[in-house]
């Protein structure tokens, strides 16, 4: 047992420098700062309450944005029958080879086998069937926060694992243009949030053909640059036109009387924003969180000085109790089993925005001491006003994060209209690299091929007539956003 | 499709009386108002906005007390290895007639088969062998929302599906008393939730041996009263003693240095808790919500006489603003297809617990009429000091809901200690008739076998020595509590 806790102790010193190996940086981040861990299922991670409390932060933050635009949640089942994945051709030719099949329930074996929702047009769309009747019953504004498994080969924590949270929206329009406003609608939601919230600037455009979902009309997408110079797609938002409208009957009687199929849009973010998160702002320190998403937004670190149960902890104690009536989120660690110092790392490490340090010489000069996450300063605050000063710089803190990636994306982001000089920027980890486009299947496979690189997504209003396909030399539909990605 | 829309219509009539078949009424509320509907998969249910909204309001008063008392949430995977669901012997006895199984995943088949979680204890307990090491790191208070499967034989909505929603507390202790602590702590949180949040009033107690929770120690239930006089569990709170910890070796470093098992406790409610409201408050009118769970708790009813649009709308939606910004869930239906009349009925047989009704002359009169759901009271209130009011309002019917229920229940508890006026009463559906109990599990099955009447729970703090056993004669350890239940 002495072992045991030895080996947790060591585990401390564990996490892989991020300038040495940033993709093991990462898998000992995660785990070390205890946001998820490994099951002994293969691919599927457990989400420990640390990284479960910023889920929760990022559901609340997208709920009360679907439910301001005039969305509701509902819950439709974990299963579809077989005959109905195969209903829509090119849905179920996506989705196929990634299936969980359940065979046996109890002791019987099914007569039809179920799939576990790899996504769920499927089953949403035959109960839209069902309840949609009339131009009346639309718009239809659906959102589901759910589990999904997809069978993945290999598997990453949050950013690719067998089973994820999400939320799916799926809707239902009157016409084709109630739906593309829809799909976009929530795009610049996604956009909205992830600079918020996440502050995470992206990248929104719309996805080549051979990119989109299995079944839409038209993908769109945000994708955010990692600290390595990799794309990460963090939410798509589709305009699935009449496709599974038809598939799966889901007709109303219209205006005119006559019966017409309703436009579709699905749209999700998963558990894979974390990762995100993680990517875009953790440093060799650790973890750093955004303020609006931070578990604990302040730790309080009490310095244990003299008699300090009696003199530090009551104040500490007053202050945690001003600071969380003013709606903000504070850990006071009062643990005895650690020295300051240990805590300083720790919650460093676990990327807590702003540190709050008081001991005895403080109470006397009637201050704290203030150290920042994301700049490392050290400012003393007078302990009146102290909730106010506190609230100011988490705003500051939060606005400095996303202004930080930013000017680091915008680093990371060249323009070329040459296939020589394309090639070459992308032996390294380059970014985002814009270049002009055909806009056929041809070219970005054999762009994808020569470099890794793939078409992230193209700008919204793309307007053809610029310089000629890097590949290919014809002329351009868009200039596209190539990166190397997750 | 007119025909598709005629029979959308006959469907609103088409509730079966309470007082006829208690059983189809509930089905065809639950159909009719919205809340649930069946899905393409047996025995699998669809949560519809309405319904779902519910679920989110219980979520959240849950959630809140969870936290309170210093629980934090985490997600733990949908699948359990066969091998590690095969730990516990008791457990998988219990259980594995209803698990269902994933034998294939994309296109090869699994080496093992991966049961889908019919409760969490073995994956949970499996993490927290992991995660556990020194009794520093105890108590470990994590709960989990997630969607759990049981293959159910019977099923009905909300009551038992195949798939349903729940939460489920696991903790891990260092001592038998702090779990058997929690176990009551948390069965007398959810007493205290049905009561104050539910308005349904539940008998805490103990559950027999042969009704606890297979692996447990011993396990605490509380147990409603439907309108037909048959009981409902409505959530479950286990001892779990140290048979997972055994099983799944989640062993501590106690503080003299000894190896030691943990003390465990798992605790649930689901989704059945809103058949649980419907089946307490339901009338032939249709449903009844309690306003602390009510998705809306006002439904206001513009009066289109003359130009409404122009001079009633407009003062409607000022009212509707004022309430929201008091904390007041309102709809305000504004529907030009639908006449007053029929909007009173709909949000009637939707369980709205108050109406607000205006038109031109309560513009006149500086009044609205207010009508209540429970009393089917209708008050004029004046426009001054309105949202106050309605708020009262809400309170008083919140308490009036919850004191008949109360009613309902203690007129519908009966006592005796004689095996003939036992087996007389339950011929009808008394609700809970409580009778002494030899403690044998023979006993108990016979008087089942006799009067289908089943023990929902014991007093906890049960003295034996009471009146001799109704069944055999012999010395009680309880008065237990009977009832023919769900």
């Amino acid at each position: 047992m002495a072992e045991k806790d030895q080996n947790k102790e060591q585990f401390i010193t564990e996490i892989t420098p991020k300038s040495e190996d940033f993709s093991r940086w990462y898998t000992d981040l995660v785990r070390r700062a205890e946001l998820a861990d490994y099951s002994p299922i293969k691919g599927c991670m457990v989400i420990r309450p640390y990284g479960y409390a910023i889920w929760e932060l990022i559901q609340r933050g997208l709920d009360d944005r679907f439910k301001a635009t005039g969305h509701v949640n509902a819950y439709f089942p974990l299963f579809i029958p077989r005959s109905l994945l195969l209903k829509e051709a090119e849905h179920v030719e996506g989705f196929a080879p990634q299936v969980a099949w359940v065979t046996k329930g109890g002791t019987e074996e099914l007569e039809e086998p179920l799939a576990i929702r790899p996504t769920s047009e499927v089953i949403i769309g035959t109960m839209y069937a069902k309840w949609i009747k009339s131009w009346r019953d639309l718009p239809v504004l659906i959102n589901q926060w759910a589990n999904i498994v997809r069978w993945e080969k290999v598997t990453r924590l949050f950013l690719r694992t067998t089973e994820f949270l999400w939320q799916e929206g799926h809707t239902a329009h009157e016409t084709a243009d109630e739906a593309e406003e829809e799909t976009r609608k929530i795009l610049a939601l996604y956009k909205e949030f992830a600079e918020t919230e996440l502050a995470m600037p992206v990248v929104a455009g719309r996805k080549s053909e051979s990119e989109k979902f299995a079944g839409a009309a038209r993908t769109y997408s945000i994708e955010a640059l990692m600290g390595d110079g990799r794309a990460l797609q963090a939410g798509t938002s589709h305009n699935l036109g009449q496709n599974f409208a038809i598939a799966f009957d889901i007709q109303f009687q219209a205006r005119d009387k006559s019966l017409q199929y309703v436009h579709g849009t699905s749209w999700g973010v998963s558990t894979r924003l974390i990762g995100g998160v993680i990517m875009t702002h953790g440093d060799e320190t650790g973890l750093m969180l955004p303020p609006r998403i931070a578990p604990y937004q302040v730790v309080l670190v009490p310095i244990p000085r003299g008699n300090w149960r009696e003199t530090v902890l009551p104040r500490a104690q007053q202050i945690r109790d001003a600071l969380v009536a003013q709606g903000v989120r504070v850990m006071l660690d009062d643990r005895d089993a650690y020295t300051p110092g240990w805590k300083f790392s720790e919650w460093e490490l676990r990327g807590v925005p702003l540190r709050l340090e008081i001991g005895p010489k403080d109470i006397e000069k009637q201050q704290v001491m203030l150290a920042r996450r994301d700049t490392r300063e050290k400012i003393p605050a007078p302990m009146d006003g102290l909730a106010g000063r506190v609230k100011d710089l988490l705003e500051a803190i939060q606005q400095n994060m996303f202004d930080r990636a930013l000017a680091f994306q915008k680093e990371h982001t060249s323009a070329t209209t040459s296939w020589e000089e394309f090639a070459q920027i992308m032996e390294g980890r380059p970014g985002f690299v814009v270049s002009p486009w055909c806009g056929t299947e041809a070219c970005e496979a054999d762009i994808k091929t020569a470099t890794q690189a793939t078409i992230r997504n193209l700008p919204i209003d793309a307007q053809p007539g610029g310089a000629p396909c890097i590949k290919c030399g014809k002329p351009s539909v868009a200039d596209a956003w190539f990166a190397k990605a997750y």
